[in-house]
């Protein structure tokens, strides 16, 4: 890595960042995916490569709860992976001791997993609402380190 | 801070940045309040901690004009709030002086905290796009710091 | 710009990603213009600028599938933007050469506008998905090259 980065603690974040963003656009694969099995579309163009005939592809541009299910995931996502980037990369310019930044990034990044599991499978709760608990108290944390250590108002 | 940051700007984008991404996540907690206040759920798993009988369950799977609201309202913190971050945090390393950056950081936090109040209490109108626009021009003016400074095509 | 960022490759990615944020703000006023044009309101308190009359204000209250479709295309450039600003930030600092960063900033900025123009012109498939694929594709492209070069797990 260039000059500027050469943290450890920046090679962990960069590494789990990563990771979790490539989870978050694997989301809009699993969309793909249920759109074109469930044949569900939101687009009128997008129905042509199911079918050629137009009262088929009307019926097509329809809402199915398995897309949906996945789109509420995929928003999750974003309202909770944002936050952890912006937080977790100001965190990780704080100096934080090492390995407690790998536990934050990896608590974060495992509880995200788990959480898409949950959701997309429907678990029983509080399967899902316990991951998403535990991915913010990770963030959270990492904001009081940020908040104490730069606040300049 | 690490070394790799120690400006004044950056450590005032910081203290910024982390308050408006901390007021976004608040939007979560608001809306589970008002989806269990109001019974409104979207997951058919999340219906059993309100009721154990199915037929009530079923009828709280509906949307809910308060729920919507505040989930309005978190979509355009993401659309706005994310530019910001983005954008501020390019703009704090174009080395700009420091009360100016101070004031663009300032305007556009306290713009969202204004937008969010006028928002979820349904302020009459123009206090809610007022609000959104002020974010908004801080957020361009960032830009076309960054632009002018750092223009590489 | 300031001393910690004056890498060519920072200048680029700070130039895109300001471009391509900046892409992404005209979907909210693309939005607004069709909610005002088509009177397709969500907040009751948004109808009060088109019309006087209550019975009127209430029938705005509606969706309509030219605001619908620019939502859609906003939603998709926030789940595809963000990632490449994350990725994209954390490449510029893995130290790429500056001519396949320049590319790698290129294509996917060039995709998106594409994807836009696809979008809201409901241009027959597939150019919508094929812009939305190149931009993955570059995202991933990054992403390969920040994992090999930082992997820290």
């Amino acid at each position: 890595m260039a000059h500027l980065i050469n943290s450890d603690v920046f090679l962990a974040f960069s590494t789990y960042a990563t990771i979790v963003v490539l989870k978050m656009i694997f989301m809009s694969f699993l969309t793909a995916y249920y759109r074109i099995t469930e044949k569900a579309f939101s687009n009128w163009e997008d129905t042509g490569t199911a079918s050629k005939d137009p009262e088929e592809r009307k019926k097509m541009l329809q809402t199915n709860p398995n897309v949906e299910r996945v789109r509420r995931c995929h928003q999750n996502d974003l309202e909770n992976i944002v936050p952890f980037v912006v937080i977790g990369l100001l965190y990780a310019l704080t100096n934080p001791d090492l390995s407690t930044a790998l536990w934050h990034f990896r608590v974060f990044v495992g509880s995200r997993f788990i959480h898409t599991v949950s959701y997309v499978m429907a678990i029983p709760q509080p399967s899902r609402a316990l991951s998403w608990m535990v991915g913010l108290l990770t963030t959270f944390s990492m904001a009081y380190r940020v908040l104490t250590t730069a606040l300049f108002l």
